[in-house]
């Protein structure tokens, strides 16, 4: 068996950071806090900056480009002075940490909402400064064929008229947002900076709904293997399924519980009309959580029938010896006793007694198959 | 074994929607709240609209018709002048979203209750925006032989002296409830809107507890074949039935928590009266809750008493090749000892000597067969 | 095996409704809210009536007789009118549903009371109508033998100076209650109708020990058993046992909430006094969940038990069987080997060659015994 | 392997009533609430009283002694006449129910506290009277070699200046306070009777930790077993040691619910100087909680372990037979064909053909063996 | 196969207290509470102080030195007579109960604390006695190869402008920061001892992190071996990766609890500026709660992957028996047939019976390949 499962060996040798069991830790144990480490995998060559500017009647967009740190805290001065409207700052790349300091203190982030946003492998959460919001959580996206989930940390920064996005790699699932800013679609033009974030959580967690939709075919296809071709390299298939489903399990429930800490935000962070939205993506998150622990029901039903299709299978194949040997080895018998050299063994002189020994043997067979027949074995 | 449950191939491939483990998705990531996007199964040509109107005195019903928009329009603002009495407005067929969208806009709907309405797979909740409350509930039925359960998502938007209901498709459970209406058969006609949505969450969960009953007759029934004539296809039914259990678990655990939300809402939308009857249908939800935990727990029983048997059988087999092979086997060897052809072997000439092995040999099976009897394996 | 089992075959065919996994539903669905159904059995021919009345003094008995509705009004109306102490009305039988309806019209239970009382299987709860409290709760007894486990629903009306109780056949745990009247032994005499039902819910509760106790004992005799004398109908037993016990707990769990919903109960309804002894009602509820969860734990320790031992027993067949035949077959082959016809065959001739080979069969047979004692196979 | 584990057979056969796993019902059903009825077992001839009454200056001791009913009212009323310091009654034996009433009356008990004193397998609690507390709790001692846990249960009365402690029998784990309150170490006597209930408590939870201890080293002892010479008796005492912690664990879970209600009881009879030891026996009960359940958990751990292992070996006993067999098994069939009578079998008569069969024979072991090797099986 | 993994014998023999399921009880029962024992390993010969006093402009360290008493008693009534700064005094070795007494005097801990320090093997917890606080947790590292983890316990005494830390021997995780302390880097310097108590636990934490990513890097590698080159031993290697889990988690899981009650601490001792970084560690320990879970299902994964692996292994042995098994015999037993000596066996004369024998054998196997191939078996 060893050899037909060679194609599934090493699963999870060659995984990226992302597939791994135990991110990087926080930090090396005992730095002072707000000290900014990347503990993730260097993504993108240089981070890459974008900046969109809009209100009901403008947008203005520019970037992505690779922006120096001068550049930047121009941004922020000249671009903070107006008045209306919301600034939208999208960085990708976490790994220059210069950059990421200065940007926090251009806003005036608190330095532990900038470490939470280097060190990737953070728990989803909100984090209320008064001032602002500091909000992680985690994208997930489905690549590959065998596909494999890809986890992206993605954190919020809001503020009034004001929001900085920050991501590990370029490549999101905010494409639709932007086109609504763009198009001017939906309300999402004439509202702060708290519905743009509703507008990115929900992107993120639309996509939720994606993935869960892959693994719950992945388990139907299994299930569909297990009934018709069970191979020993389905529980090898049925383990990194759910392992993955752990792994999303771990970014997912933690999400209940925040949206419900966004929800009790007091104050002019988060407005009531962004909250009415806000409670549809809690109800979105528990549906995610209640399909993650459907999908592990059904993954440990599949085991169960796999293991009982080995048993049963094992049986099959020990009734197949047992009947074969059970009905040839006393017939070898008769025949090595007439095989015997004696001298004096009367019988072999009659002339009936080889048909008569062959009937034996072939009432001794019969009689054998009968009883495996009336213990339905055959 | 595998030609065995060949009738038990792919027992998944061609179920409908209802029967995936997850459901599309809301709708397509990233687009503004409030779109509206079917997400189900198209089971009805034309939407179909019945229009019932009904106080203590009268009650007027027309259709189920296939209304035009401007018809729709007119339904809504004639009959809503009327002062007193209930106006029931029931959809059948949620594909056509341009006429959710206006059925929306006629009774001042919210953006997210009528895009929940048209995505199904829902979570059963309750939304109370204050002037009119907006609940998800899911119906279930039976239907086929050998049964499968059908999942149908239902809505109802209700405000003071106005209920709409939205059904997947014709044919639903409420025939009783329309009987009330006509015949004014208990108080229904002398309650408000808030009472007939009472009376059709409850004829939804009565339903439940008939699905219960063909679940229990179908554990019941798996039972008595695994005590009777075990069967590798058991265990594809068990797994079968546990996935409908989990199918019927995900639309019935959020019940208990919708009906406490229901009756916590407060003011004209929920009477006190009514209220009353709701902590009944919340009674009922814990009942099914507790029902489908306990069928779940029987059907590990089953299986543990399944797997159990055919670890026995294994065992019987066995015994049975145990038995046969260590008898026959040596008295084998004894016939092939006195079949060799040396020249020198003198017991071959004496006399006895081919009696005195036939009685060993039975002396060796008698032993055996003794020690066997002994260790209860015969 | 199929052959030894053949007594416990069919073990929940002939159940009666009781020991169903689900009960019949409440009502067909739809219809009007507090439409009496009888959902059970019919377990008793006529239902009959017993009228109590006592007060600190005196005690006045009447019945069990079969009443006719017109003699029933009587008795509320006149025994009503008298100013002290406690009337208890006892109903045995739930079929006749026109004297239900008359019952709760004569003394003013809400109709969706008098619903729960005729479609038995409720789940355990109160119901507080502000001047009537509703209880409802699962009376268990033990019968027959092997014996099986009934469960049969009792509903309390219970209003100041006023108890009725409804069961589904007569015969129940009150005897005590009733002797305790009679003889004024204990406080119950000079108590209201709140002790009265106090007095009965602790009988049932009491009797619900009783219960455990005889799962109890029949657990420890399977213990026993798989230790002693292993058998396939062991898991069989087992499997009846767990059933029971998900039976039980499904009447059980609900109790402790129902308690402390009865000691949440404000005003005349339920005395301060009567609340110190429902205080000890409410640890009983906590002990009798202990007490089956711990069975259900022991029970599958039982089971887990017993599969490492077929496990064990297989294994053991097997090497028997391996010992046996890795012992005799090379043996056979060297005697084959002898018995081949070549007409070369040096050895044939020398005179020492046949008693040279049996010795190299000993030594063979002794080396393959020694490898088998060394690998503690025997 | 039935012969093997005979000294294991009927382990739960002769247990006391202490390690049955449904202790005597409460009660016989139904009888007035205060009765006194004695459920365990009588472990003591005669109940035996012991009076200490202490103060900051002296303490004066007497008993054990067989009082009669007469003198125990002198004790509480003499005695309770002195003003200051406390008076601590212990009484060994619970079968004389008419000493406990008198108890009881004396000091003012309850009716059903002094119930809940005679019928053992209480659960642990707290009952707040107002004037005086009752608190129930569990003794376990670790006795005999293989040691099994014996259950006693502890009732303390406890009143401003008493404490009436209620035990099974003689021999507790007191002597440590007794100790300490005569050599006046500690604050112990300067402390009232609240604080002598903590330090009774505290010395009943510290036996706890030894208890816990042993039946670690028993769980380590089975692990070491199970690696170093497994059998089939390891199941079975396995199966004893998680029996044995479900018991403990039914009279440990109560704990920190107990010491919880202890913590919040208001006014003199429990002072806040008191509450702060008491929390730390609080902390206490979380310990022991986790330390039960980290030993199920360990437990379960080690039942895998021995299953995988019994699998193994059965898939080791496997492979040799089907090594011996599938050498063997060929060489024989050859063995047999040259053995055949046939006239005309040109090859008998060839002088090399004997040797060319016996190198053919080994050229098919060699064969086989190699494939064998290659599949790594031997 | 027993002697396969000799090597992993035993694994549980020399493990020192840390590694035991159950660590010595807090006291011998029945002490006075305050009593001081030490019930861990004495892994010091002599216990080290040292000291450090900083103030936002200066640091002065002293030791470690091996202190008298009285020297200890003047470093606290010196030093603390200083009016600025933290004074953080940190003891190494727990075995001189007389010097922790001394100490708690000094400080004026509560006795109940200082019994707390010296007994290992406390829950995680936090004490808030009003003028300090008392915290208690558990430092883990990693140690050796095959790396074990090693649990010891930190205590901390919490007072304005003190800091007491207490470990069972030197070598710590606060190197770190000392190093921030003496470089004056971050905010360490200007905050108070609620702030250096922070850092510390930070440091503990953050540890934690480092011991999850051990314990996932072996979960992998074991996973990776199930896969490639499954063996006995890895059941073993699993049972002790869980076992260490388990230990873990019981560190582990109060944490979220302590930091919470820390969170809750309310006055000087906490101050609002350090709670905000204390609200990073409470995130930091449901994520290492979070992680230990998911480890515990990825190893119960590996379990079951493993578990089939056997099964499968056992079933394909069992297929190459059963094939060569199948073929062979009936081969064998025709060629028995013709080795018997009948005198009159016609076909023996034949001159064609001999190929015909042969061909008719041949055709017996083709056919049995064929099936089995039919069946899949080869």
């Amino acid at each position: 068996m060893s050899r037909m499962v060679k194609g599934a060996l090493h699963p999870f040798e060659h995984l990226p950071v992302v597939g791994r069991l135990v991110r990087r830790a926080a930090k090396p144990p005992g730095l002072p806090p707000g000290t900014l480490i990347h503990t993730g995998h260097r993504r993108v060559e240089v981070p890459r900056i974008e900046v969109i500017r809009y209100s009901g009647e403008v947008i203005r967009e520019s970037g992505p480009e690779d922006l120096s740190a001068s550049r930047l805290h121009e941004i922020f001065s000249e671009e903070a002075t107006e008045v209306d409207g919301v600034l939208w700052v999208n960085v990708d790349g976490l790994h220059d940490v210069n950059l990421l300091r200065d940007i926090g203190e251009a806003v005036g982030a608190h330095a532990l909402a900038m470490e939470d946003v280097a060190s990737v492998g953070q728990r989803p959460k909100v984090e209320d400064y008064g001032d602002h919001l500091f909000i992680v959580l985690h994208m997930l996206r489905v690549e590959g064929s065998p596909f494999r989930i890809v986890d992206e940390q993605v954190s919020f920064f809001v503020a009034p008229g004001l929001l900085v996005s920050f991501q590990e790699q370029p490549g999101d699932v905010f494409g639709p947002v932007r086109e609504r800013l763009r198009t001017a679609k939906g309300r999402i033009r004439g509202q702060g900076a708290d519905y743009l974030a509703y507008a990115l959580i929900d992107s993120v967690v639309d996509h939720y709904f994606h993935v869960m939709e892959r693994l719950g075919e992945r388990i139907e296809s299994l299930e569909a293997d297990v009934a018709e071709r069970p191979s020993p390299e389905i529980m090898h298939r049925l383990h990194h399924l759910k392992r993955e489903l752990l792994l999303v399990r771990r970014s997912v429930w933690p999400l209940r519980e925040m949206m419900g800490a966004l929800l009790r935000v007091e104050g002019p962070l988060m407005s009531d009309t962004t909250k009415v939205y806000l409670r549809d993506i809690h109800d979105h998150s528990y549906q995610v959580i209640d399909t993650v622990e459907l999908l592990r029901d059904v993954a440990n039903g599949v085991r169960d029938l796999y293991l009982s299709q080995v048993s049963n299978r094992t049986n099959e194949v020990m009734k197949v010896l047992t009947v074969m040997a059970s009905i040839f080895i006393p017939l070898t018998f008769i025949a090595g006793v007439y095989g015997m050299n004696f001298e004096y063994m009367p019988e072999l002189a009659y002339p009936w007694a080889y048909p008569a020994v062959l009937g034996l043997m072939l009432l001794v067979a019969l009689g054998l198959l009968a009883l495996f027949r009336w213990r339905n074995w055959i």
